[in-house]
């Protein structure tokens, strides 16, 4: 699918302001891309579908989860949870994406995922850090993630961590275990590194 | 055992300082235990003992983790977590205190778990108010401690998880999940509250 087409079909499923944020991290996606090994028209098309189940029905995207045997935390740890696995689901049934690389970026790109490759990483990245975003720490995570995209993660959710905390609610288990992954391949590779390895 | 002979027993296994912070852990304990359905002599016992290994070398503590077959994170996660467990352990040998809510106490003390007991919540919260400590936040807690166990407890869990995240250290899942318990818990009986039940 190309571009343009595949800009135009995600355009009715969203509103102005989340289309506008689609395309940032359409930009940032491609830029991340050119410090990864990562096909560039797949993370492409990641990025434009990747809010795609944004504006459907709760009760429809539970009930996929529900279906498809996915991990029930996915319905109980906040609603903002939903469309991220049900839109995985949603962009293969109606828009005909197969590609395996392609859905698991966009089932895994709210919460994050222990072990995630490049595409992973690139998506979940660019939906924090994109143009249009505004929250307190967004300026940092840029500025990291013009050094290191794995640092700039480990900054994202860390920032994520404690504004859900901040506000009382709860932590999907899985963000704070790709933290704690990251973390410790982090200081495995700085022990590496100053063991001459 | 009496409180004078317990005091006694533990006090050459610490150091002056953290004798002082055991005292007082003894007084918030029992001034919590207060308002909690709990057996004041072995809260009492519980807090005199809780820090009893915290001065045994790292591999030796390492060693029961590993004999006792018991969680490896306890290992992995950061040498501070090592005594909890390991002086639970060191505590029913050398001390011969057998009774299996003060050992648990004992052993969840630093981490927290899923579904802690009132015994288990005070010792949690004793250690992380007494009038000694002093970090930031510490007396907001102390403050919520005169409110709600519960509510105090959940800031010292967010105030530590965001500690650790804040030093680019991992953080022990079992107390992300103690967080998330406590959120959900609350969240319920809120609920319940609003629903008139």
């Amino acid at each position: 699918m190309d571009r343009k087409k595949a800009l135009e079909l995600v355009k009715p499923h969203l509103t102005e302001h989340r289309y506008v944020h689609t395309l940032g991290v359409r930009d940032s996606a491609l830029k991340l891309a050119e410090r990864e090994d990562v096909d560039y028209e797949k993370v492409e098309l990641a990025a434009i579908f990747h809010d795609y189940a944004k504006f459907r029905p709760k009760q429809e995207m539970r009930q996929i989860i529900t279906d498809q045997n996915w991990d029930k935390k996915f319905i109980t740890y906040g609603d903002e949870l939903l469309h991220a696995p049900a839109g995985s689901y949603l962009v293969e049934k109606e828009m005909g994406i197969s590609d395996e690389e392609i859905l698991s970026a966009i089932y895994w790109h709210t919460t994050g995922k222990v072990n995630m490759n490049a595409m992973e990483k690139v998506l979940f990245l660019a939906d924090y850090i994109e143009p249009n975003r505004k929250f307190p720490g967004v300026e940092e995570t840029r500025e990291e993630a013009k050094r290191s995209i794995d640092g700039a993660i480990i900054m994202a959710l860390r920032n994520t961590i404690t504004f859900l905390m901040k506000k009382n609610q709860p932590v999907f288990p899985e963000t704070l275990s790709t933290y704690n992954d990251m973390i410790f391949k982090k200081k495995k590779m700085e022990d590496d590194e100053s063991n001459g390895r």
